[in-house]
């Protein structure tokens, strides 16, 4: 970690008075005070000196938290083959979604911009991986990610360039991988905690692009988060909707029944049709269809491909219906099957009222039991407790998935288990949004003041504000006293600029170095005023004790 | 910078014994001892755990030689907009060159990887530049560059995506930007210095796509380089054959003499054909043209251009038809200029052979005078000396170049100066190859043992030999001297696995860290006996004393 001091009157942009105000949104800080800048490609910033400095310091505590606990640290290349991506049908997946910025090289060679880092890690294992005595392996690494953001917004919290701290552990067995993640939620945890956020929760979640496994977020509630999660209101539990469990909100007035269908992947191979009827104003999680069922994957049928497979056309499907096609699976969510009265499609493109279960002849037939299938939202109920679901909005800090064999298998991956026999080993793996991470801490800190970072976190150890820093006495001392720190391993920010003591003060506040010391001319040069940023507090003390001080918190 | 102790027995790619022999080529080295891993992606590599300590402490050198001398360091993104590379009109030429790889997002918006960064780091500076107290600004980055090479080649030496450390600077005047000239040489030096690479010398260079005015390069002579440059074989002045002063190797037995075209872009922007005749083994400098001239730029004109431009089909052209243009600038290398007889095209597609200066009556009527314009090659003669130049090849480690306004002037960064007038910075700007230097300084030092690497520059400090691995009594001492050597800074390696001791002195030797500790359980645990892998040298010291003899060098 590099500990040359920084030094106002040098640094770039230059600092100037007034240049951002603590009333200032934590982003627009950000830009003002010189950590951050935006660029002209939408979504993609430059990490200024001040930034650049805690971007590093929180990913060096990421790969420490990691490192320290055994896992390797590696770094994988920004442009991966497009071969590679297609071992696990990801190249197409990706582009599908438009989350994929692809090159092509002049002599015709296909890559992308690694968007994560399941095949390159993989490949890297897949190489040399022999015996069940090379495992596990757990690598780590810290690199650029790039997504094709169709929006990119709130600065450093959703970007097409960001950097992700992510880790990849290979296991012998499920009994390993279960291992790996828990290894893998406790170094994130620790990672997290080292770079002074605040609250963070874990919670289980939808595992998207990555995984078709459990997957648990590490979360804090804010409302500059790009995620939705549901809170219950009495107990606290919280979550992803997607996977949180829950009972049906009450019904509305006159509640409508829908039914949406799907293609489920069974662990054979298998693929078959699922009709699950829901009331129209919840959605069905396809995590909580694929829990409930089995399945590998659970997909949506798009209304154009619904004649093809079901020989409906969209709007009109129907329980009768799918209960009449031998293949096709028929589940209610629970909010259906506790329904006195509703409305559901005829079948033939109009609506039948105020229909009931055992009133209406084609639903009389259909054997009905409620899953909880919805995905929990705003209103819904709290399984644990009495308590209702609200949606609050948190910032994803880190993710943890396990993978199971989803990449190993059709990469091929393999080694020799004790007994001799070939084996697939076993994936799990997390990543952590470091820029998030940084704008995230500095949103949750900040007070009416300015920023505040949190000590071993920040631009800097200490904010040294010289007074009369055009006396060459004083340049002396600061010259004496910048030596003595720096050698002591502490960073520090040198306000050297020809200005009054208040105006050096408030500009400490606000960049928010934990600690700010005021070297005076009307004090003998040992003496050193440190004034805490968290407390406020002022401490008069020798300049040898200002390590001890700074580390201290 | 991470000093968590590295174990042998965990290492990825796990350490296998008989992996990598001490006369593989250097780069066969790093892939068998897992420094670092090919990729299916053609010229991209994977920095594995050893390599990334390599390259983490190089870039870390890099970055500290350039803070400690002022430089800010920064973070531009990989991602960057088309517009901003049309500001300079590099889109085009990069494009051209085939040496841009560029990305489109779904929405449409144009992207180049960045294979350098003068554009963002000017665009970083515009944004906050006013007035001439806010210069000088020297601001270094380390970050991944990409190129589109057609044929990546020698591992790390060539490839589509690598380090490269860069810094550049902004200065009032033409006399500053010579001083930041000369502060980018210094900081590239102590940066090559502290890297432990041998034998780095400098010499004026051809600036190529990124500048236009003077460069020097920092080369290191090898095989394995990528560059060819020429040495005077009498007093040692080596240089680009492109920029360095020469004389002509005598003649062949019947000189053939040629005219090449090219297109002259004037300061005042007018542009001019110019003709050079040459004799045909040689090579044209545009630099020297340019240099002899005074021209900003210097383009070769293609041969399909050349009826549009001079009248005549290609080859056809002669020093009487350029003469007779009133346009044409008419030049004679001095390769020419001395010839006795010789043959040249006769302007119609025939050759007129054995034809003198003033013997033929096209030729008497013309004013010879010869100009130092062809490119030093491998016989060519030294101006500085009588000796004579041999192509040798080189590995340029560190580029550093003057670009005055070049790209501050169309990219509109201004400043109000010292008298309230509008002005424009003077711009230079430097380049070190880190992932070159890396294998760069494998390949310079290794001997008939293996690798080796100089104190602060390897995987680790200290490999520590652990005899007996297998006893609960050494894992004890091995864990208390890790924890007590780590805690005093310094990066071990500790080879745990249950091997005899010459198997583990021998993979020591093979993997060449600074200095190999053998922990044996036939001494004391406070005894240890440390090998330089230097000088061959052991000493037997107590294991408080081991930090002082490894950063001892």
């Amino acid at each position: 970690m590099t500990t040359t001091a920084l030094y106002a009157s040098r640094m770039w942009p230059p600092v100037r008075r007034g240049a951002g105000e603590a009333t200032d949104p934590a982003l627009d800080l950000l830009y003002h005070l010189g950590l951050v800048g935006r660029t002209d490609a939408t979504g993609v910033h430059t990490l200024l000196p001040l930034g650049l400095r805690v971007h590093d310091r929180m990913a060096a505590i990421a790969r420490t938290a990691f490192e320290e606990r055994g896992a390797l640290a590696f770094a994988a290349p920004t442009l991966q083959s497009r071969r590679l991506w297609e071992e696990t049908g990801r190249w197409r997946s990706y582009q599908r979604e438009g989350a994929l910025l692809t090159v092509r090289s002049s002599s015709g060679d296909e890559m992308c911009l690694a968007p994560t880092s399941e095949e390159i890690t993989a490949a890297t294992v897949r190489e040399h991986l022999r015996s069940f005595r090379d495992l596990p392996v757990r690598l780590f690494l810290s690199t650029s990610k790039f997504r094709d953001e169709l929006s990119p917004r709130g600065g450093l919290m959703r970007g097409r360039e960001f950097t992700m701290a992510d880790a990849y552990t290979f296991d012998t067995s499920p009994d390993g991988m279960r291992e790996s993640t828990a290894f893998l939620n406790e170094a994130c945890t620790a990672a997290l905690t080292g770079m002074g956020l605040p609250g963070v929760f874990q919670a289980p979640a939808d595992g998207g692009a990555i995984s078709a496994g459990p997957s648990t977020e590490h979360l804090v509630l804010s409302d500059a988060g790009q995620s939705t999660i549901v809170a219950c209101d009495h107990c606290g539990n919280r979550g992803d909707g997607a996977v949180t469990p829950t009972h049906p909100a009450p019904p509305p007035a006159a509640p409508v029944v829908n039914v949406i269908a799907f293609v489920l992947t069974h662990p054979d191979g298998n693929i078959q049709p699922a009709a699950v009827a829901v009331r129209s104003e919840l959605k069905v999680s396809a995590r909580k269809v694929a829990a409930a069922t089995g399945a590998l994957r659970v997909a949506l049928i798009e209304p154009q491909d619904l004649p093809g497979i079901l020989g409906k056309e969209a709007g009109t499907l129907t329980p009768w219906d799918a209960a009449d096609s031998p293949d096709t699976l028929l589940l209610f969510d629970t909010s259906v099957a506790a329904l006195d009265e509703f409305a559901i499609s005829d079948g033939a493109g109009g609506l039948r009222s105020g229909v009931t279960w055992n009133g209406d002849p084609d639903l009389g037939a259909l054997k009905v039991s409620g899953l909880d299938l919805a995905e929990a939202s705003d209103g819904s109920r709290c399984t644990l407790c009495p308590g209702t679901h609200r949606a609050v909005r948190a910032v994803e800090v880190a993710h943890v998935f396990e993978l199971g064999t989803q990449y190993s298998q059709p990469m091929k991956l393999a080694f020799t288990d004790h007994a001799g026999r070939q084996a697939v080993p076993w994936m799990a793996c997390s990543g952590i949004g470091v820029t998030r991470c940084m704008q995230t801490a500095a949103d949750l800190h900040r007070d009416h003041q300015g920023l505040r970072w949190k000590p071993g976190t920040g631009p800097a150890d200490v904010h040294l504000a010289v007074l009369r820093s055009d006396q060459p006495e004083m340049q002396e001392r600061t010259d004496r006293l910048v030596q003595d720190l720096t050698s002591r391993g502490l960073c520090l920010f040198v306000d050297d600029r020809p200005l009054p003591a208040g105006e050096k003060l408030r500009y400490a506040r606000l960049l928010g170095l934990p600690h700010a010391a005021v070297l005076s001319p009307d004090r003998p040069a040992e003496e050193i005023e440190v004034i805490s940023r968290w407390t406020g507090r002022t401490t008069l003390t020798q300049s040898g004790h200002i390590p001890q001080l700074a580390t201290g918190g």
